[in-house]
């Protein structure tokens, strides 16, 4: 454990510091006199420059086998760097090769590659620029979530992944089972769920809101960050079959409480990231999209606007502009009118609540005009909406209503009607998609390159 | 959010400190003069007594609602508690009442309830003092999972839930499938899974350990912490169909430096939960196991014993003790021979290193005897098997040999191969089942009492 990580030395190494670096050669150059490798180790997105001089043992041996790719470990004295752009070089002592790659075949060149050709080496891709910052990216999100909800006193709980429950996302669902396919046992010719794993239909969950509910009125804050799956058959750069999801969920709290925690916690999760990772946001800034340090500004500087769906609507109709979708009010609002909204109108992000009933869920809390729901939808700039959430129907006698206006039966969801029997509050919560939420924060265009391996239709490789 | 939680008043408060907390009700007394409830916000095992006067608006109909299980909101003022057991208690000014629990039929009553009752309900068990200190300890324990990678610079990665690679767990699989199942599509009498969503069959994963492996050979040091599956039909109290799993994988990194980080992992644990959960551990040292604080010292300032399994066999040779089951070189240790090496020979958690590879996995590394493997095992007192792990074959010959020998096409894992073909480095990991880890922390005898909503055969509510 006594090597340094490269990141370490890039910020904080001293000339004629003696250090041990181990990690992968990113490029070689050889001029006359020595040559140069940069080798990177993961941790930062910078390599660090090593020169090696002919006096080094089995030189032209070793020069033949570093190759991009190769696996070496160095230890030398670190100097400053007369080359523009760093600070630091290692000027090497010993090198020790652990693996080659030959350069005939390994798969990443010094050219370009396609975001398309390096999804089929999600084994390699890492080893970019590009998805090397995304992955550090999304450690230190990650890792921020956790921080700002553990800070302020959430339990993070794990919901379970294998559900009975069908009734939020029928038709989107994997079937789980242990059957064999081949050889489905039947009875009286229907399917004998007795003889499956769970003795009945079993599904990969679409949320874990409803339990998240039940653990929040025992520790009034708590929050899930797990997998979630939908078998929906989108080919698009938004859709991913299996993808992570955040949903906190807040007892004693309202509306209100709702935006306060979800614009708290996003100015967190946005000045961590940026305070962590600096050169892999620049880079995205850089190379990917230039809007993405004005986005993350603007999400940290910036109070919310918040209004109700009535009054966006109102606005939307008086706008000096033509939208594809006509306004009125009752329909969901499309991702033209939300960046109208946010990009145009306000110019920061816009919080939108209490939308109609009839196009939200059935546990979201209807309030007292009987036609809207306390929903709050998060819009950024640039981004569109990135954090649902509502206040919950606690009142036991107005949920059964609604489950049964939504077509379900109230005995199937026995146990979060119990949650409304006993000890019931008023309580809050939200749900985003991790996935989206680093594809907004690095500007990458395609879902599929901020997850280590995508699921999408067709698509299942590694 | 200008509440307090009940557990930084029990710590911090001050008398005459104006403060207002919510809860649930967990018992109330009457006097002549005034009566107390006990109120849990599940910050903490212990409640906040609230004084309650008759001056109290409409003192006599509050009282007969706050029953066990109701919801509360309290303000008023703190002052030093004359009873025993706590040092402070609220004087209430204004008390709300948000929901009622009837107390015919609230199934939480004040005798005690068996374990197994508790888990047909599921969403309100954590209510009670066992259920809620397990849930609280198992965040204190997932959190310092976080702590300990993040602070030695490794990355949280999310590898993938559905998989199509079979060779690990075969039978042990859960399907993941989109078909209906009443009507899976044949094509010359085979299922056609060209239309199944993944275009191939899909399953549950039982391991991330390869894409992990994939991810330390960009960024040296990583881990994963999400479910992992088993289609096992045991109905035992170690085993659940769906469980949490932890997989740090290190690059450059021999089996000596597999035993250090795993060592220093454990003992990071043990002491972060014992420092933010005193309380609760304390309870279950009382309550549930009373060698649970033993154990945890233990792993805490014991220097883990580190011998061979050869070593170890010549030890339960040589032991004055009839095994149920004989000892000789070449078996797969049973837990009477772990429990005689940890709690009477040694007296201490052992690591065990270099097993026989005919009873071991494809991919740890061979030894030069060509008999054993680079693999370790760490066993506790009282605990067993906590954690297994080794070092991986980087050798491409022998890992591809070891594949054909353990039954398996190489082809199938040509991405895993791949990673001994360019800049292949000696890497270690190991893994240990969460819910494992919080059952032998907290005594409880039950893994099904662990996890919010456990899965196992047959049952899968909630």
């Amino acid at each position: 454990m006594s090597k340094s990580r490269i990141i370490n030395l890039l910020r904080n190494g001293q000339p004629d510091q003696q250090v041990t670096i181990q990690g992968w050669v990113r490029t070689k150059r050889e001029s006359k006199k020595f040559a140069f490798m940069e080798v990177n180790d993961g941790s930062s997105l910078a390599n660090l420059q090593v020169i090696l001089e002919p006096t080094l043992d089995n030189y032209e041996d070793k020069l033949n086998k570093i190759n991009t790719g190769a696996s070496v470990e160095v230890t030398g004295t670190l100097a400053e760097s007369p080359g523009k752009g760093q600070n630091i070089e290692l000027q090497a002592q010993t090198v020790t090769i652990y693996g080659e790659a030959d350069p005939e075949t390994y798969p990443l060149q010094k050219k370009r590659h396609s975001f398309e050709f390096l999804r089929s080496i999600g084994h390699i891709r890492t080893r970019t620029n590009t998805l090397g910052a995304v992955m550090r990216v999304r450690n230190a999100c990650a890792t921020a979530v956790h921080q700002f909800f553990q800070q302020h006193g959430f339990l993070w709980v794990h919901t379970p992944i294998i559900t009975t429950n069908d009734c939020e996302g029928a038709g989107e669902l994997f079937n789980v089972t242990s059957f064999d396919l081949n050889n489905i046992p039947q009875e009286n010719g229907e399917i004998d769920y007795s003889q499956d794993f769970f003795g009945r239909p079993a599904y990969l969950t679409v949320s874990g809101q409803l339990e998240a509910e039940a653990m929040a009125l025992t520790f009034d804050r708590v929050y899930t960050f797990g997998p979630t799956f939908r078998a929906e058959n989108s080919n698009t750069s938004r859709h991913l079959a299996e993808f992570w999801m955040i949903e906190p969920e807040m007892a004693f709290c309202d509306l209100k409480g709702d935006m306060d925690w979800a614009e708290a916690f996003l100015k967190h999760i946005f000045k961590t990231v940026l305070d962590q990772c600096p050169e892999d946001m620049e880079f995205f800034n850089k190379r990917i999209d230039d809007s993405v340090l004005a986005t993350a500004d603007n999400i940290i500087n910036q109070d919310f606007e918040r209004l109700s769906y009535t009054s966006a609507i109102a606005l939307l109709e008086k706008a000096d502009k033509k939208f594809e979708y006509p306004v009125e009010w009752g329909i969901d609002l499309q991702s033209e009118h939300e960046r109208y909204l946010c990009e145009e109108y306000f110019q920061k992000p816009v919080i939108l609540t209490d939308y109609p009933s009839d196009i939200k869920a059935f546990y979201m809390r209807l309030n007292d005009d009987e036609k809207t729901v306390g929903a709050m939808d998060v819009l950024a700039p640039k981004i569109g909406e990135i954090i649902g959430g509502s206040q919950r129907e606690e009142r036991l006698d107005v949920l059964e209503k609604r489950i049964k206006e939504a077509g379900m039966e109230p005995e199937q969801l026995w146990w979060y009607l119990d949650l409304r029997r006993y000890g019931t509050v008023p309580h809050s919560g939200f749900g985003l998609g991790f996935e989206r939420l680093i594809q907004f924060m690095t500007g990458m265009q395609n879902i599929r390159d901020v997850i280590p391996f995508p699921r999408t239709p067709d698509n299942a490789e590694f």
